[in-house]
């Protein structure tokens, strides 16, 4: 049992014979009732660090989006010196550390692929490397050439038909949190002890490749372990030994999570469930005497400072897929224990806090773990944040915690992974709007015209036949989960032989789950297409060639989105359906296959190039995000909107279902005080029917087409809102996204 | 069915359909049954040029063995503009293209491991690139680093023990023939199609890791083939199609192999069975009237001396295993077709008259491919060129023929491999006689006093009982067996990862076939302590600690060597018995185990780090190289020595069993005449027994000790001798190898 000074006052045994944090959480955390009255005001320090921040995200907005780019220096854990928001301020900084050796400025991450690294480069100006490229072309083959050097033409022309879409072949795969907390609790001497076991446990009889390439591994992680050491030693520390009080906790969590964002640059690269776990140590400092509520409030106000500084290089494609420059940053709050003890702390009204004493900010991704059962003074705090800045979302721990146990972490948007135990193989979307046109014209595209899928015989009816639609649907899904299923284990097995992300696995254990995260796009459009076949009549609009191009409907159909079980019901039989042809493929590493309902702001791009649906929806037009009802659909208020989505069992999209909504502030209240507690009841009542997920938005159209028209406005330089699981500053979104958003329901009644 | 006007003339069909070369050559060689006097001498320009590289070669000699060193550069296809033996004599060189910029100079490879590449620069006073240095630590891995990064402390130790000796995890495995005949027969352009042909076959339903290892080493080879185009353009050769004459087709072929010795260096790098080949060329421009016999002669002066000058760079431990700086530039002449037919053709004539026009060389590795059934002109001529230049080995084609088929190329000293259909994973070798030692200690390594192997009940009788150490030893093979098997999968997952043979595995089939190539050490001196155990009595002898250091044996007792079989039996049992451990084990990619009896000049390393041994044989010194018998042994003379080699089943050892003998010329006749037919019949005798390999040196123990004392005599500057596996300039040994050579037998009698 290893036993530090550190560790003094401490209770629990198990977390001291292995790395449990879990463990250590449970035994040590103290649970906060009360309301938000204890919470400071930002420090000075903090203060002047934010000023200079937002003077940086000015002139980087001014900038074109980008204020500094690498083009020299490979990104690495000691490519820099140190780096601060302002040098001649450094000391103010209470947490050190920066990607690279400037504020906000973007490295240089080629093995992911380095055309891409390069094109991010040139599309704002910069120059890239000659010698880099030489050293990414001739010396190191990079993860995108690995992908593309074996796919099939199949899926090159699905892919390019982006039937499956906004795959993880031209950037990192992202999804890994490490348990940054580790660094923190254990200091790396013993990680790497723990990792230098874990080595020779891996030594088995008769090893063969799968036995190698996890030895390599290992290897890889140690070197990443000591890679991390230097990198603090870079800024003064040492994190060989544990964290000795709240000040190193925060500091060398952080150091675990830049070494993360130094290394890799995944879509989404999510913090993890630290808030517990950091609160424990500023409570002993605290009942130590050797620290104030105001410093403990500094302390996560600058490490929340240096989550919104986290910035990658990206190319244009990747940006209409992902507007405004996420990173998922993503950072949960609350939670009930497998004990039933709420999980509520002092450092989660901290952390919701910041929004106030820096305004609101699309990141960290700050997500509350939601249950009805949660103290009332915290439920109120969070629904008065959202209020205020629209900028938090809500994931049902009720119906999490019997999958994922009590230390979840959110790895992206609204994927649970249990945290330093289980990783997420990121596998973006398949277009099942898409694919429900395929079914009709045999397998063709109707842009492309191209034979996508498989030629099989078309419908050549006038009107849909509803048995006929569904037999030729299920066989073009079939074919569309494997082609998806073989592409994704494709691109993972490159990413592991590419792209490998040692410095998160090392804070993981060695005996990891792994899920297969594929995830579905177009839903709502396929459910009410599915519906107006059966309940109405769809007459097929068929060119010259005989290619169905448009549907005309005559009579009306229920929707989904207004709590009409006739719909809603479809919408459970497609995701029980793809969910299970998806289980029929064998998933890389023996991973577990899981879905999600959840397209992010891609739902724009998806859109452009998929043809009219029999819902009504036009050709090119947006899908609705997520599992968001469609445009126009609910017809019958939020709540029943909010009944419709529930109905989707969480079980069959373990990789969330996320839902958007935008209510006027005018629909739940007269006043922030009596909007908050009808808020926090909505929220009751959608979660304890077993829904998934909510982003939650307060604010009127009007405010949006004001934002759009007059993006210079003070007031919406930091006018943060909630879109398909994630936040983001309105004015970052391009045009077309934002006239999107206005496009889309806002609830003017409950 | 292909068809290229380059084609005119040749006969057959289903090389046209697809890649076979040996249908080709089966089709349309010309057996020869004459004598040598067609020969013809070397031209001016091969005496120039020949006298340019044996200036530079001397230089090299003078300035410590290597002439030049690329530090700046990593080798591969594209990486230098042309070269030539001399510049400004460029013109007369028919066949062109350097490994580098420079005639000798050696290239930078570092993806073997860097380290190594490095300390070959320092050795010979050169600085390596730090920005290479940087390259390949921070951004590319190399070979060598992957397998210390999986290595077991097992596997460390009994490495660092020797036990397991030699293996290919600081240099390229090598023992890869590519069949550089498709580069003349098909040009690149066809050899693309087949292999983008091979990409699609290569996709299969339910695809997994091994697929896309596959597909992307389709895909590396694709891009070989292409830069192997670029290659030849940049000595303004267009080789996209195949070659159209004999000179083409020389220099398409050697543009194949030259691309091999770019990106790889391989232990042995072997050029394969071409000679056949290239003499249908060769033939049907005679036919035509448009070559003369001098000028076919100095195609084939001028190809064996572009081998004659393939250089790598080399560390001093790499030296000590493979002395004399051999590359095994494996060459074949000979055989007997399928059919019954001799392949002898005039062109096997030609290349063993370089030895004659340019003089005796170890490279390349000239193998006369061995029947009692071939044509008796040719085996006087190849039995006359053994005793003018000892420069020649012989394989029994009889042998391996049933095995390998007729068109099988040498891939190292012995090995036999389907030319352009298999591969060989090289092992190295696993030290039996120390493995005897083990068994008698326990596991305890007498020289480091480790427990290297596991620590079974030692023996402690004051005499050694026959049927207890056969027991010990038994199971102490068996954990050898294992551990050594495991040990090469590292290796070679590890290799295919980092230094993937791409333009070797172009022109071999994709569906190719793998052997895994074990060796064995230290044989006759196991035979003869297990005889000696048996027949006679063997005391021990144990230091203060217990330990077996020393044996005292009395009485006498059969040896290996001497036709006894007593002792014969031994031998065979115990080839027997490794194989048959080996094949319990699963080897990489479901290759097939095969084991060789073959030490090259690393006996003398093997013997220092193996102790005393009940034959009689005392701590440190040499072990008997190969097969052959121990020194001193044999008592018989050199028939009885054969009869007792040949015994050994070749289908146990199907990687080769390899015999060095030196005779001297008194006792081979009165002259050359008398000699070489006097040669040729104990070749027969010997081969029709069914023995695979014998090593052919003429000449007295006098000449030898003659050339270590005064290796500046002209007549000593290109005296070549056979050692296991491979020629060698004896003035190139080390003075111990030299002691070691001398100290062998030299049979006085028959």
């Amino acid at each position: 049992m290893a036993q530090f000074e550190q560790w003094t006052g401490f209770r629990g045994k198990l977390w001291k014979e292995e790395v449990n944090v879990r463990d250590f959480i449970q035994n040590n955390y103290t649970q906060y009732e009360g309301d938000e009255s204890f919470l400071e005001d930002p420090t000075e320090a903090t203060d002047k660090l934010w000023g200079e921040l937002q003077k940086l995200q000015k002139e980087e907005r001014a900038k074109g989006g980008v204020l500094d780019m690498e083009t020299e220096v490979v990104s690495g854990l000691t490519a820099y010196g140190p780096g601060y928001i302002n040098e001649e301020m450094k000391d103010l900084e209470q947490v050190v550390g920066l990607q690279t050796d400037k504020p906000l400025k973007r490295a240089f991450m080629p093995y992911g692929g380095i055309k891409m690294a390069e094109q991010a480069c040139t599309t704002y100006g910069y120059t890239p490397s000659k010698e880099l490229h030489d050293i990414f072309t001739k010396y190191h083959k990079t993860h995108n050439q690995g992908v593309f050097d074996i796919y099939t033409p199949e899926m090159k022309k699905a892919r390019h038909n982006k039937i499956i879409t906004g795959l993880p072949d031209t950037y990192g795969r992202g999804r890994i949190v490490g348990d940054y907390r580790r660094v923190a609790l254990y200091g790396i001497d013993y990680l790497i002890q723990q990792k230098e076991a874990d080595f020779v446990e891996s030594e088995r009889h008769g090893m063969k490749g799968t036995d190698f390439r996890l030895r390599e591994e290992i290897s890889d992680q140690i070197r990443a372990l000591k890679g991390m050491k230097e990198m603090a030693a870079v800024y003064g520390f040492d994190i060989s030994q544990p964290a000795k009080n709240a000040k190193e906790a925060v500091q060398w969590l952080y150091f675990g999570y830049l070494a993360a964002i130094k290394t890799q640059n995944g879509a989404a690269m999510s913090v993890g469930r630290i808030s517990t776990f950091l609160d424990i140590y500023i409570q002993r400092d605290m009942e130590k005497g050797i620290l104030t509520e105001t410093q403990a409030q500094e302390l996560i106000d600058h490490i929340v400072m240096k989550f919104r500084m986290v910035k990658f290089a990206r190319i244009p494609s990747y940006n209409e897929l992902f507007s405004g420059d996420p990173v998922w940053a993503t950072l949960e709050m609350a939670g009930i224990g497998m004990d039933g003890r709420h999980m509520v702390t002092k450092n989660d009204y901290r952390f919701l806090h910041t929004l106030e004493n820096m305004g609101p900010s699309p990141e960290p991704n700050l997500t509350v773990l939601y249950s009805s059962h949660l103290p009332e003074n915290f439920k109120k705090y969070a629904a008065y944040i959202s209020v205020k800045t629209s900028s938090i979302q809500y994931e049902n721990d009720d119906v999490m915690r019997p999958v994922w146990g009590d230390d979840y972490s959110i790895c992206c948007c609204v994927s649970a992974t249990q945290t330093g135990k289980e990783i997420q193989f990121f596998g973006a979307r398949a277009n099942l709007a898409k694919c429900l046109l395929y079914a009709i014209n045999g397998g063709i595209d109707v842009k492309t015209r191209e034979q996508v899928g498989p030629a099989y015989r078309p419908i050549t009816s006038e009107y849909l036949d509803y048995d006929e639609v569904m037999e030729r649907y299920d066989a073009m899904m079939e074919w569309l989960s494997k082609l998806y299923v073989d592409t994704l284990n494709m691109i993972h097995y490159m990413h592991d032989k590419y792209y490998y992300e040692a410095a998160e696995m090392a804070l993981i254990d060695t005996d990891v789950r792994r899920t297969f995260a594929t995830g579905i796009a177009g839903f709502s459009h396929v459910v009410d297409s599915l519906s107006a076949i059966k309940y109405a009549k769809v007459k097929v609009i068929r060119d010259e060639d005989g290619i169905a191009v448009d549907y005309e409907t005559e009579g009306d159909f229920p929707r989904y989105g207004n709590d009409d079980d006739r719909a809603d019901e479809i919408a459970v039989w497609l995701l029980r359906t793809f969910m299970s042809k998806l289980k029929k493929c064998h998933t890389y590493r023996n991973s577990e296959p899981t879905t999600s309902i959840l397209t992010i702001t891609s739902n724009v791009v998806y859109g452009k190039a998929t043809g009219s649906l029999p819902d009504g929806r036009k050709a090119g037009e947006p899908l609705a995000p997520g599992a968001n009802p469609s445009y126009g659909a609910e017809k019958n208020g939020l709540l029943a909107s909010l009944n419709s989505v529930a109905k989707l069992p969480y079980e069959q999209a373990l990789d969330g279902i996320s839902n958007t909504q935008t209510i006027s502030p005018g629909a739940l209240g007269h006043d922030d005080d009596e909007r908050k507690n009808n808020l926090f009841h909505v929220l009751d009542g959608y979660f304890d029917q077993g829904a998934h997920h909510l982003n939650v938005n307060v604010f009127g159209t009007e405010k949006l087409i004001d934002a759009m028209e007059h993006p210079e406005k003070e007031e919406y330089a930091n006018f943060t809102i909630r879109v398909s699981g994630y936040a983001v500053k309105f004015i970052d979104l391009t045009r077309e996204q934002q006239l999107d958003v206005i496009s889309r329901t806002c609830h003017d009644r409950m």
